[in-house]
């Protein structure tokens, strides 16, 4: 097996789908939580002067897609046909740019403006991708989004809502397909014990 | 073959990368062009509200990277081993970075502010991204970025310079092995095809 080690800031952020992937596949790897402090003297020595980063047998990996993807097809967790990672792809690309809208909120400065962006990330977009995620399963003859099993898809779709529905448990309620299956991911062991073990040491 | 029709605006934007690879593996497809007026009827039946869309034997996909991606599978581009896929998308996802924030510039209606962000996107993120693609080049051995023959990353770089690389012819010069690849990329006899015949009809 090859020695992988993974680079990042202490929350989850775009790396956490990636250690939900080694945490779902049991697979041993460094978990490198890089403090504030020391990241000017790594980030030079990042690809893309950016983190995640993830290093296989010494080989550096940058952006945080990239990454995943890569664990995926390394964990089989990338479907069984093109058109089955293509579904895949669709998924994690909706949840790049629900990422990317709340970066751009968290970035402004205007405090109005900043609101806005916030009230349209959580009323608007949000509701959007669930409606489109539920959609999805609707053809699901498993619970998981395509093929037979457990993706890479239901795994981000995960990392999306988990904290919110420990937030708020009815948070699903209104996607009913959708909380069977996060209630089916979050029940697998691996899943289970990271997110306990994660709860317990998130700031 | 499959029945490929491909819904997008006039312009090239983010279903470009997916003509360019139909035009490069000589595959049939429809080029549905959609016009501003008749996007409202048509949105409600794309798979998220918006385009690009691809339909494959009637089955829709939306996400332009998905689509490039998938498209990339099935042409044969997308490298021959999961490190090289690993190697395009992270081409991919640098480009996706560069075209939000130009989205990101466009869409800033404080003029002030847009001035800064179209600052920042020319005069640093380009650089700065198109610095990271020559040092990718310089482990090629071929010209190609990736692998011994061209990849997706190869076009949707080529994507990315084109027009830029037209109006200032100089505008690769310090990036001479990313300047070389340009060349090659443009002199293949199919994309040598295309890009005259776009650069005939883009208004
Ligand atoms: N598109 C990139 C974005 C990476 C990114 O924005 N990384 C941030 C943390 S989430 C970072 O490294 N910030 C520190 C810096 O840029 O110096 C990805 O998905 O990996
Ligand atoms: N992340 C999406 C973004 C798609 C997108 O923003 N599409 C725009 C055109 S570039 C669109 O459909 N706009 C019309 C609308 O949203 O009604 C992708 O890469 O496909």
């Amino acid at each position: 097996m090859p020695l992988y080690k993974l680079s990042f800031f202490h929350f989850g952020g775009r790396a956490e789908i990636s250690r939900l992937m080694f945490a779902y596949a049991g697979k041993e790897h460094e978990d490198n939580l890089v403090q504030r402090e020391n990241w000017p003297e790594l980030k030079p020595h990042t690809p893309f002067g950016q983190m995640p980063m993830l290093e296989v047998d010494g080989e550096k990996i940058g952006q945080s897609v990239a990454i995943a993807n890569y664990l995926a097809r390394e964990f089989g967790l990338y479907g069984k046909t093109s058109m089955e990672s293509c579904q895949i792809d669709q998924v994690v690309c909706l949840i790049q740019d629900l990422k990317n809208a709340k970066v751009k909120a968290m970035y402004e400065k205007d405090e109005g403006k900043k609101a806005e962006l916030v009230k349209i990330h959580t009323e608007e977009l949000i509701p959007k991708s669930l409606a489109f995620f539920e959609k999805m399963l609707k053809n699901s003859q498993t619970g998981y989004f395509f093929g037979s099993d457990i993706t890479l898809a239901d795994l981000i779709v995960f990392d999306l809502t988990w904290k919110l529905v420990k937030s708020t448990p009815t948070f699903l309620d209104s996607y009913p397909l959708l909380k069977e299956n996060h209630n089916r991911v979050g029940s697998i062991s691996q899943i289970k014990a990271y997110v306990d073990a994660r709860e317990a040491t998130e700031t």
